[in-house]
């Protein structure tokens, strides 16, 4: 068995890797650690994991976490950089899914998160967590940057249209929004019950984080530079993310629908949606999968792409255990095999 | 007082042109007509009503609303079309909430509604009812045809832009969400609560039926033709309305902010935020003011323009009393001082 | 006009007072006070309330407030008691939203409370403002304590049956649910829209703070000790309440509809629905109503009342300006025509 | 393989089994029909069960079906009766998770379900099948009659009370309250999201199909007539029910935390929360768990017993898998380890 400790396991990333790894036929959960919770069992603050995890949160100890084979950071950004290099130096695999390896260069980093880097002599090593992107790379690396949640939509959104040169990677506009889930479990006004319910509304328009990480992660993909504009959207919904992507093709003679189906055909974790078929949020709810639909709009030049996932699963904890499945050469699938709760 | 009928009160529309009027001190609702809950009292289908609108439901009857001084049409499309000739005889002022007149190129509106127009001599007598762009013209308009919601959103938010001609005309991409009272009160299951709660999706990327009237009314605002893309999207709320307009400026040196401000300056319904503001749709649940966000983004090209309004209200209900007003002469804001429903 | 103040109007109770008296049209706020947000525009926090209300937060001061006609706490509990003696002094009348005066037995409310109270010789001035029950008290109260929203749907739910005796004392069950308002605007975990969405529970099983008063309220009404059960739960809304009230018959052979129907002929702001209609919380939200369902059961003995209110109007702030008119003199209506927002 | 059909799963206790039973690692569903949508996908319908479950749906032949090892009916109240003298002819096990077979007094079944019973001569053929309860005779047993949902939860309730008979079995009250898929997914205006989004209500006070089927299973528990009041709500979220029960202890030295946990101690799907912990719908969301809390009030009398489920799961596919499971000698767990999706 595989033995995994789960840094800053109180959040909701947190506990959704406990439900995906609590069933996931490889793998033994050895450590959770929080220091605010320490010696309180993981299910007093998650009663759906009554008798599936009944271990106890400890406080972090980078020791203990190194005589492990798999470490998972669910932290917020700054912790897993001042904890990594006591980690990151046997053959422990550090899977973290907060931001602070995601972006290669140190300066746009330490703008966008308004810090210095904890560790940037670590930044080369990550390997960027998106197996549909980078699976190869993923195989052998020992510390791994899961793509945000925003990211990934987008990402696998673009890719077959970008990797093919079919559109213009200028004026892009990508129109997301979020269940709530998304903004984490600290106590706040801004995400009450009572100031969520009912309402929606765009947020981060003339900045967010997850922009830099995405034009990198275009560029990657498209072997130049991308542009395009971000704007985030807050739903009245636990869980979600749906992406809206508008482009503009350079070439209107191809048939989309079909790029799309070949593209992904062998990716366990994108569907393709039948031509006409717009993906919603609740048929992923639960599951590691990215439902994508593809569809001309009445200006023959521009393209819609909307794609939808779990934020907390294909967005974090799903991916990584993805990730995980493929660094430690498992089916890919081990685990994941979480059909969506809907209704 | 004025003597108001009400065709097709049923749905939700019907019902807040009841809650409006019934406050309404200039304002006697003399009829309220629904074929299939003759008989029966608003107040059994809306309780929220008891003792404030008490009148039964009667069937149509031309005669009897031609008597009226304002007719209400709150009925599907196809209905004030094809009652229309008989009643907008006298002076009866008609104020149709449908899409039956909102288009003026007969073809086109045959063309998206799928059928033929049941009153074509009567197009050109209709005043589109956007009071921010054709209030001298609705002072004397004996057919009224209030904007759809998306459209009276996406315009509102584009006025200031495109009659300074501060923006490109094409390319424009109309990203919109909507409440579920955007479709209406008819059973179906595509709106049952276990479809929509807790999800979030697009809808009608490949065309939508406000997109001509989007494009019309642009037009008549730009003096020019003006492209968008325009894709609506369902949220789980029960009303409100944002859209959220990306646009290209052609001078980069102007103050946004300001122009939006002095261009909203004497409107009562329009309420620009300060800079840096996004406008929830909470914030104008049950209120007939449209909020407005003007902001720029990473790329110095890009602006982007929300906007947020009660669909029912400002999007429909209110935005038509503000239109009667108008055109009898009142207070534009006489019934409609309401405070929005926050939280 | 009269000269009103708000201490502490951060709260979702202050702010629904403000949307309220923004409309009375005797009334004019004069002051907003909040430690916290002093020099804060109102709006900024409720942008429902822009052009409405754009007063700022002041610190608040007795003596500024000792000068004002009336003013409103609309305070967490132990802030009234601590601020009353300086207040209470000369012709302001004070209307206290929390449960400060409520209970009348003051080693009852500090076991409850778990405080010292604060004022307890101002215990005996106040007056419950339940005007249903309360009315002639009311008309020369100036210290009128306000109930609370369960006890105020409670209250009204079983008036009619405990005032003619034809109800078992003891045994009663009042099984009541709550809007997430009722928590208040504090930043906490428990509320987080990710904790409180799409699901159901029970809470205060073992005591909840609201008991002593139902108690205290029904005994009053009855004119003997009345013992009941009252297990309060949260529902996934923002506003509302509904008491569902199992009582005993000592008599099955009277009309209780008839009873309900002429008990409540002559209140504004009770509606009796007719036999076998349910009132649903939305039919009231925003409104003052409180509106009643009386049910047979299966059990010829068992009747079941349900009350539905708005916890944050009738249940609060409503209930608050309907004392006030009272005590001015005004008619009880004034400002409170507010028909409910449905859908 | 076991082969297993499913008659009539378009709704969502269809599909919810075939989420369950896709992931059965003895199962191989054959079947699934549907007159309405015979030679659609499934999969059209429930996206999230795209590669999970590609079957079509078929017109239903009752010839085909007795060649299968396990039928479940998801039809409406019926439609099983009038089907099954057909299929329960050889050895197929048929798994009922209608009303059709529930209720062992035909008379009384006509009654509630206001038609003459279409298959008298094997309603006593049938078995309940609720395992906490009848265990042994499910074994055997060749047509099952699956417990609604809210009798599920309040006979899980009461159990350890009334089997030691410690409560009076008198004067029962049973407060219920259920998501909104309880109401199924035929279009109704009555469970539009629009109708149903942020309100709650009561319904059913005057006698709900369920009630006979509670007292009777209660009085099987406790070995002599049970009479209980029960009053079902609506709760705006889609699955989950909470019964909140209160009884009167007839004897109050008894340590009730101690009886439940060791009543329950050995049942996989019953979990006993500890002392003064409430249990939360979403706790329980898609698993098959009933979570029990049972608390103290103020009336040392007076005990309520809180019970949430799964109405869709615990209370309709998962407890008819399991009732499978138990039929056909495997693991009751087997394909029912699904830890609940929180949040």
């Amino acid at each position: 068995m595989v033995k995994v400790g789960i840094v800053g396991a109180t959040g909701y990333t947190g506990a959704e890797l406990l439900r995906i790894l609590s069933r996931h036929p490889e793998i033994r959960v050895e450590m959770i650690t929080s220091r605010a919770e320490a010696g309180r069992k993981v299910s007093e603050l998650y009663p759906s994991l009554r008798h599936i995890a009944e271990q106890e949160f400890v406080a972090p100890d980078a020791e203990a976490l190194r005589a492990l084979d798999v470490v998972f950071f669910a932290t917020p950004h700054g912790v897993a950089q001042a904890m990594m290099s006591e980690i990151a130096q046997g053959d422990t695999v550090v899977i973290d899914l907060s931001a602070d390896f995601r972006i290669r260069d140190q300066e746009v980093w330490e703008h966008w998160y308004n810090q210095p880097h904890g560790a940037p002599n670590l930044i080369k090593k990550a390997v960027y967590g998106l197996p549909e992107v980078n699976r190869e790379s993923l195989k052998s690396a020992n510390l791994i940057a899961c793509p945000g949640c925003y990211p990934t939509s987008i990402q696998l959104a673009l890719k077959p249209l970008l990797e093919r040169k079919l559109i213009e990677t200028t004026g892009i506009i990508a129109n997301a929004a979020s269940g709530v889930t998304g903004a984490g479990r600290s106590a706040s006004v801004a995400t009450l019950f009572t100031e969520v319910n009912d309402s929606f509304k765009a947020y981060g328009v003339s900045g967010h984080r997850h922009l830099p990480e995405i034009k990198q992660g275009l560029a990657d993909i498209a072997g130049e530079s991308v542009d395009l504009t971000f704007v985030p959207h807050l739903v009245p919904m636990s869980r979600g993310i749906l992406a809206t992507v508008y482009v503009k093709l350079k070439d209107q003679t191809q048939n989309l629908q079909a790029i799309y189906e070949s593209s992904y055909h062998n990716e366990a974790f994108v569907d393709v949606l039948p031509s006409g078929v717009q993906p919603e949020t609740r048929s992923v709810k639960g599951s590691n999968v990215c439902r994508i639909g593809v569809s001309l709009t009445p200006n023959p030049e521009v393209v819609v792409v909307t794609a939808a996932i779990d934020n907390l699963c294909k967005g974090a904890a799903g991916q990584a255990v993805q990730c995980m499945n493929i660094r430690l050469g498992l089916s890919e699938q081990l685990g994941l095999e979480l059909p969506a709760l809907m209704p």
